[in-house]
């Protein structure tokens, strides 16, 4: 089952990138939630290509279909498998070089534990594309976190080295939706903008951070002491291409901070127990806190550029150059914020349901 | 199985900082292996107070008891249960200010999460005491990986902003348990224990960042596309209390790079495919491309301060004023050092059963 | 994961009766493995209806469609989802009846299980159309343990009443594919097929005895002391609909025996050790000992049964009257023949992958 | 985790029968649950030899001993430890004849397994004596069942041919914790007394079959496809040495059954809806109908009989002879009945709590 996320509420993925189809089928989901094919075709389409300057330009034109678990529009409790079929996949570059290891690429390693069995066109399984299936998972999670009015808010933090400077949730909320880079500052957005423009006519990529927020979300989630809240959400972000580093709260930055600087202090607010500060990121002790859970996630620059670049052909194990064609996003940012909103969603829905706060029947 | 790592070499955690015992049982470890007290208790000792300036004064004389799974001095195949019976605990200040939430700690959302039923005294199940089972089982995991040849080194890159400059990993590896800080530069060592000295007075508490190397790892392992070797080890080191990052080569700064810089290549060096930098960590795609994976945890200064801190009275619901006592470590980061370790090895032991290189029997 | 079997060849079900399709996910097949649709077709003909007397007339003509995890052939190591669509249902009935609860069915247990909104069309999820995914995974399964050499051969052992005079396993191999009722005693199937006729003109149904044997099992394959063969292997038959008990070796009939008549006793034969009695079933201590396992498994009569029946209208709460139209099964044991078979294949693929005796890569 | 049973409370076993001690770790039990030593002592004693003449004189005085997770008397929500340590184990028969493999013993599969290194003294993880910790486990179990009212009763059905009489479950609640057989017919009591004299005298053992009724349960438990109530039943009950068959309901009777006489018609009985007969043992598409589940265990004669035994001797691969010696039960149902008692606990109350029918915090 390493293609599952999720111990109640489980997430398989599935499909390849040039395959038939890329999917997921989700075990565990309580049977009575209204789902209709809007509710999933809406999230889906928040990572189609075509943001603008930043992405791929193989058209994809993703249509969730259902093919289980959902009856009369509705969840029935049973394994509900959703999956969107490929079209317009154009192996040839695959097939051609397929020896030349790609730089940054699964190619090698992929290689290396399958014996050169895998589906290797469009990156297969390390497809960006196979996230595709946890956007369409974490559309019906969503829908279970709405019962409790718990909301996942996602934006880009930083791209090309260029931050964002973040406002209130419910600002970034507002903005994140309309802003072709996902970004809610305007200003940074304009030179995110340019630094990726320039990017692309040098051929080459750029990384960025992506922040989360879940808010609302009820004090006591979260299973130590191995299932931490950080761990299993850490796991899940982990599963995303790219993903090289995974923060909460103050983060990194806890390194430099004394605990009277770190600590945040209880009070009692408008009668319920908070904290003034957040550097927790409302996780103590692997477990919510009912203050905001904000998490952080490293994006790498995405390996395929476009210049010549060194590397080995896997077949004579003599060293080559390869040059990449293909299309190819300059930044994947913008398009994987609606991943972590996704898996954020996965790994909070399925604490919700280890905490039976959820029952089995929604009604 | 909230208290389990591992699907193969699966290690359950149970025991409370002030109850009879803390330990651990490992369900999976191949029969045949060599195991005395003494490769366990070799490891326990790394993480015992004491180590200069930095820690508790509480007198742990942790020695392993193994009550299980191990028969002539072999594992048997069966589950091998190892503890450290518990003394010198002392609980009246957990008694007496059981209802002042201590900042930073999990008091709170433990008293959420378990209706006020858990063992509070020593933090119960949130402290750092319960490591001493990891590392216990990490002794074994150790013991798996050197008959492939697996090493893992862990050290203190950072402690109260001062950071250490990182040399070869056979420098810090014979530095580094020589040095009381388990830091590999003796110049930082000694900024750091001026840094530490100043906020035991100052009655505060410092952070740090651990790094970790695993060096002669086969490529090839690690379960994508859901059960990576970032998001196993990343679930494994959040594990550890106070941890609130995690990163792997690169790590953050990706964000800031661009794929022409971020991308190593591929190279034929003596026969053998490498490459050139890390910034990967010795990961792609999940699993193990054969160069040393590294990894970057952010460990949160201790919660415990002896200054007054502001708070609230669980009971009375009224914010309050808490002094905190007790022994505690100004800076857990050298003792966290070899729980690293520890976790990193449980990780890998875990790959290498699921890429199935070690048979059920060793010989 | 409720709708899983196996822990490292983890097979998942999902699809409906009367749904868009049934299906299933296999996640933990090694890679390079030759896999053809054939090979899953001729699996999942044996299950096909028209064999002889027994079975509906619903025209079933189930064609494997491979989804993904195959490529060039071969297995890639990624998860393969195969499935069967659905054509030719007619849930008239089911919508028009569905208040009344068919005894012998779970209508009524997933009416409580999941508050009505279950899929109720042919069974929905409790239909024996969902054997058809275990089957194409059987399929799979069956190609991993021809590497090893280990072969399962099941069959009709009794059908109302009347018993097969069992011979050799070879002979009943040789005898159960020409088979209307997959019997290997020409004698006993006459009468068998006497009795379902007189059965089907009574509106009436039988059960019955499947019998199953795996050889060339090697010794040392099961998990004890919680999985055990005869655990898991039984958790997997009682996933198949009807099955109401499971025996292994002497079965129920070890409770008349003495220690001296029950206990097979060891010897060497041909320089292995073997046994000449196999009350065992080639089990001992949950553990394979190298003697051909053999299990039965009890199948109940079809509930769905053409006579006039009492139930109650659970929308009404009434007591009531219910006639079942629709095209049923006689008798469901000899289609269910294949079913056991690929559970048997699939619970001991697992196992051998966890006694990691076939490497991640098949060559 | 080869040594667990169940998804969310979920029990470890650790131990051998002549090691440090037998025992057991439950993860996943509510918090805030009242229990006292004396509750486990309570059904530890009923597995205790000294049931009359059937069980082994090795005395053994099994103390709970409670290492973790329940505090102040109450469960904490912590993984619980529990165990008895070993007292009183004479292993000198199992060193000096441990080459002379015992039929119907584990020693050879384990010695095929575990490469020879497992604890073999007194059977090792094999012995009957490992059910001590399901005992435990399931005293546990029995404390969560009580709060929904669900109760578990069983007792010995056959011994050595000899059948009981069955009566009401409550008239074999009151009669069989007083009968040395835990027997309710007290005339088929006699005769298996004698029959089991007449074994011991002839160096003899006796097998025998356990029937269990779990009463009250509530409708609409189980998991299907896979985790039926069945199946998670069955797996559990195989856990137990010495199980070779399990049947629920009719069992192996509705081979000769028609579907008009295997139906449970539904009624309405006190406004409630019920079923006439229960041939399907309370169980409908895997999931419980509310009538009471019953399940029948089949148990072998004890392996270790007085007489001389052929067998082969492993180190010389040779044929041999072998005099079991030591001391052993005549017959091990009446001290299997709790066993199976608690494994039934253990899989309603996991599934009970994966209905999600009980919180995480019991008040």
């Amino acid at each position: 089952m390493s293609n599952s996320l999720g111990k109640i509420f489980t997430v398989t993925s599935f499909g390849e990138s040039h395959g038939r189809c890329v999917g997921v089928i989700i075990d565990g989901c309580p049977a009575g939630l209204p789902v209709s094919e809007k509710d999933i075709q809406v999230e889906l389409d928040k990572r189609k290509p075509g943001m603008g300057a930043a992405s791929t330009r193989r058209a994809e034109e993703d249509k969730v279909d259902i093919l289980s678990g959902i009856f009369n529009k509705h969840t029935t409790g049973a394994p509900i498998c959703l999956l969107v079929w490929n079209q317009d996949s154009d192996s040839a570059f695959y097939e051609k070089d397929r020896a030349l290891l790609r730089p940054g690429h699964a190619d090698y390693t992929a290689f290396m534990k399958y014996g050169g069995f895998n589906d290797f066109r469009g990156g297969g399984r390390f497809s960006g594309r196979i996230t595709a299936g946890y956007v369409m998972a974490g559309a019906i999670a969503r829908k279970l976190l709405d019962i409790i009015g718990v909301e996942i808010i996602a934006h880009t933090l930083e791209i090309g080295g260029i931050e964002a400077q973040v406002k209130s949730t419910s600002a970034i909320k507002k903005a994140v939706e309309q802003n072709p880079l996902r970004c809610a500052d305007p200003g940074a957005t304009e030179k995110m903008l340019k630094a990726i423009e320039k990017a692309r006519k040098e051929g080459n990529s750029l990384g960025g951070i992506i922040e989360g927020f879940a808010i609302n979300v009820p004090a006591g989630l979260g299973e130590p002491v191995c299932d931490t809240m950080e761990g299993e959400m850490a796991k899940a972000l982990f599963a995303i291409p790219a993903v090289k580093g995974v923060e909460f709260g103050a983060g990194f930055a806890v390194a430099g901070k004394k605990g009277s600087e770190n600590n945040d202090l209880f009070a009692i607010k408008h009668g319920k127990i908070s904290t003034a500060t957040n550097n927790a990121g409302g996780i103590l002790g692997g477990i919510s806190n009912g203050m905001p859970i904000t998490v952080r996630v490293a994006v790498k620059p995405t390996p395929s550029i476009s210049r010549e670049q060194s590397t080995i052909n896997i077949d004579t194990m003599k060293n080559a150059k390869l040059e990449i064609k293909g299309r190819h996003d300059v930044c994947i940012v913008p398009r994987a914020v609606p991943v972590v909103s996704a898996m954020m969603a996965i790994t909070l829905c399925d604490f919700i349901l280890r905490a039976r706060l959820i029952p089995e029947v929604v009604k």
